[in-house]
């Protein structure tokens, strides 16, 4: 394509690599042309060659003075979030970056506003919006398949709890963990998440428990339109990464279930057998990241607005705190309250 | 069987001729030699005497002489339930009262004593217990499968409302109709509930909220043995009843799908379509009503407790109170909390 | 019901069992008032009188003679089959015969000669017809969902073998087993079988080799219309008895799977596991058994003619011969080539 | 990796693209150095180029002088397919080459006498092998869960036909479609077919009747191992494209449904309705076909031998032709008697 988006990675880590990867090997329509990595070492320039990416660097700071450069992917660790989204508006390029911005909420909001002023596109890598599943569910929805709106469930565990040390630092399992549920019941709901009540317990792991936090948890959802909502989390199923949406309205139910490695059932003397869900994001959302950047490339080329906003980033946030709220204050929390009080 | 247990059937409107046909034709170590109806007439009574029945009559005090009589089954009106449980336990005849056994816990507690000071089995209506898929799930959860019970979640929807003037006296949706699911969640999770927290939404029918209650609800538990789990209800699934149950746990998730009338999948160029599930419950629980049956039956011949108790449903009953008040104080509610005040 | 249907059953072993109690328990517009068997004794005479059976006896030429009885239920052994249809027929009783009616053509020819001299209905014993997933696929073919009927496919596998012993007499897979297939395909075909093609194995039980017969076969067919179709059978699947029909044509495909005694699925780290197959046709055809009786009883009543005439017996047995033939010769064999040798 | 396997491409059309694509993207441990199509113009050039394609031409002979150059894949039309294969042989180059090597027997056997000659590896395009479903079955009967096999059932049907000029020179149903499905009975059994009979329909397409071919094909088969098997084919499945396989043993049976693009089922009053199978071997075999092509790569990397030998090819070719001329003749045909002819 002769007139393909040029795009700068910050952050060649996990996901950094994937989308890395994805841009150069699924996405034609786009080319990465700088690597920035504050780690970048002789081994990482290597793997950047071998995807055809000429310039590496460790600051991105000469990445945001290349004209040539259209849009950056911010794929590095939290706390620079903010800072190079920042950075990247005041130099005029499209921004993708990775969940969560930031976990204070001023800083959120001056983001937001930095890609505002800049007039750029800040897309927020709340991925599983381009889930096949999930999407077809809120496809249903909107050919009217479902009629009004009336319940949004949610399951979402993940197959093994993540370190206590990570824990203690993720901001706890409603920022860390169910963030991408409140972005999915959004998108689900087609609705405001207006009030949250959570209950939560430790019985997966008592440091997580020691960490402050729980590793189980379920949340009430009420919503501008009227629906209501539930999402449970847990840091373990033993079975895998188990992902499914509900939602359930006047006309009808979508239901989606997870997907599978393959579809044979094993008919035996004890019973059936069949193969449990992909083990984890990297496997079940694999076809979703690619399309969430393929969405943002979108965005770009034909200057429409990003399927997932910083706006979606901080009203996902306000959900997050007001659960960290109410299981803490033991009753139900509004998003008003939240956002008042960060004023 | 030379022994058979001796039955009085009170109350033959729908849910008792279920019973009393389930008697006759399936359970043949039981015998109906009586049924009492405020209404007899003589149709009822050409019904019953098809069914063996040999005497019939209006009021059931004639029923409570007859020392061959070993039980009574209270498929009356609810506002009559208590006093025919007292009556029966005077008489010392065992009983299976249909739910619930009044909205009063006061009436609730001076049925449950009699019961006791007679010494009589009480078995109360809470045939889902008896469905062969909960049951499967609850067997799997006592053969260790799913190791130690996490998260309950309940899914239960009606096909369609009842009249709003049904809905006026019903005592509303928790003490209606999610009392089930509050017993089902309690035999799932092998604990009792502690603590509930509601949330509810007028979208199906507005008579409804104009009669003071909510057609769509969702409720979260805290169990004492540290699970939690949520049930959600509708009054119309516009595909039929709806009504699935899981159990998660350390050791794995136990689910369980609904019925359908075949399995046939037709595969056509708009895509697969298959059967709604069942209709409604007397399709859905066609066999456990009979498993209620004869559970109560075999707890008579052998002397073993009832597979569900007066005491269960009592404490369905406060959980059902407590949810009411949360959803009326939008607070989370103990189950503690109504039991102090009804002592 | 005034005019119930008056029956006399023939033979009370296991299948004249539980035809009486379906009949009883199930299907009001019918009364069994006579029972035969020749192996009456004091215990079947109980057992009867249970069931409000008021005459029993050793030889069925007494009920013949009783002109309050309508018709009778044949479920003697096979050998006695024809005779007793001759017999009933000549008193002018309609009549139901469990299949097979004969292992010879003639005799099967003689029975529904009489039959149709007195012009009595004759219904033969395929309950598979009135199964719920086969009754529904046949449905979508009538509803025009599968458009012109092009594939039936038939897996039909029992749990376990028969003894040695019984194969000998049985008449071999074909007649024995898979007859009850081509009645299937024939049904789900709307159309005649004109030739057969069968491949067999003996990878069961040597002994079923030993008694000149095989316990796995695949039968291919071709219809008068031009579809084709195959079943296949084995005399042993560990899992349970698998019976499964698929129906494929121009503007889509049916497709039946088995039905599970509950529908939970138990998520565990090895895998998904879920129920086997109902164990045996039994409990696989419970309700098929009923419905095939209330047809019977409702064709005598309104006068219509049976769903599964003596004539479908014919032509299912000369497909059964015509695959006998076609595996002992290793080739393709007419319907109309059996046919003419037996004219 | 230091020593990726170089390798030319011979005829970029659909397939050849595919492979292309799949190796440039997907395959690190391997690398395209040139690329050969008889229609080679700017426009393919610039699509080779894109791809990292040194070098293009009109002639393969060229690519098969350079000594760089480890392997050929062969992906020209079919009446090339053995004339490359021979020249590539001898040009001491290993050869992934596309199903069918040619239609003729004698031609077949000098490709894979040239390839065996000059010691190089051959493999043939048989794709499905390396479907995650088909193998997981595989994969069963390897490790034990199925026993001995005793029936083998495969299910295949396309979603449209092809057009009946097509048909005319394919070859036929059996040579043109069905050999994928003997490939895979063979692969499934763990045995050779020693015998197959075939009936045919024209129910599709008149102008394939007129073409001399059936659109509609059941064919049993015999293996050595005593197992049996059965193959269904239709030129057109409404529901797009039907890919089934089961295998049934003395231990169990593993089945393998089609694939779905989501898990989503949509309830609404009118039933339950979920997707269609992936519409065609692009989208099914997706995988499969980047699998197969790592499969061969490893076999060179590590001098193993192919999973899809030439002699697979030639055994194919030989059921594929005694099932045309079952259906000619109108009886079964042996395996033994096709090999015997062609000696």
């Amino acid at each position: 394509m002769a007139d393909s988006i040029r795009l700068g990675i910050i952050g060649a880590g996990r996901i950094g690599k994937i989308h890395a990867e994805n841009i150069s090997y699924q996405i034609p329509q786009a080319k990465i042309v700088a690597l920035a990595d504050v780690n970048m070492n002789p081994q990482m320039e290597a793997w950047a060659h071998g995807l055809g990416i000429e310039t590496t660097m460790k600051d991105p700071k000469q990445m945001m003075k290349d004209p040539s450069i259209d849009a950056v992917v911010i794929c590095s660790s939290t706390d620079t979030h903010a800072d190079f989204v920042i950075m990247a508006a005041q130099a005029g390029k499209h921004i993708f970056c990775e969940k969560p911005i930031d976990l204070s909420v001023a800083k959120v909001k001056a983001a937001l506003k930095a890609a505002k002023d800049a007039n750029v596109k800040l897309q927020i890598g709340f991925n599983r919006r381009f889930d096949h599943n999930f999407g077809r569910i809120r496809q249903h929805a909107i050919d009217g398949d479902i009629g009004a709106v009336q319940i949004v469930k949610i399951t979402s565990r993940d197959p093994a709890p993540p370190p206590a040390s990570y824990v203690a630092v993720s901001g706890g399992i409603f920022l860390d963990m169910m963030i991408h549920d409140f972005d999915m019941a959004r998108f689900q709901a087609g609705s405001e998440i207006t009030e949250v009540y959570a209950v939560g317990s430790v019985l997966v792991d008592p440091e997580i428990g020691k960490a402050g936090d729980v590793d189980t948890a379920i949340v009430t959802l009420k919503f501008a339109n009227g629906a209501v909502g539930v999402i449970d989390n847990s840091r373990k199923a033993i079975y895998g990464y188990d992902q499914r949406v509900e939602v359930f309205g006047s006309k009808g139910a979508a239901m989606a279930d997870n997907d599978l490695p393959n579809t044979v059932r094993m008919f035996g003397q004890d019973g059936v057998t069949g193969e449990k869900p992909l083990y984890f994001f990297l496997e079940r959302y694999k076809k979703a990241f690619i399309d969430e950047m393929v969405s943002f490339i979108d965005c770009i080329a034909k200057g429409t607005a990003p399927a997932v906003t910083g706006e979606d980033g901080l009203e996902n946030m306000y959900a997050a705190l007001a659960a960290t709220r109410s299981l803490k204050e033991k009753r139900p929390v509004t998003i008003e309250e939240i956002r008042s009080s960060h004023k």
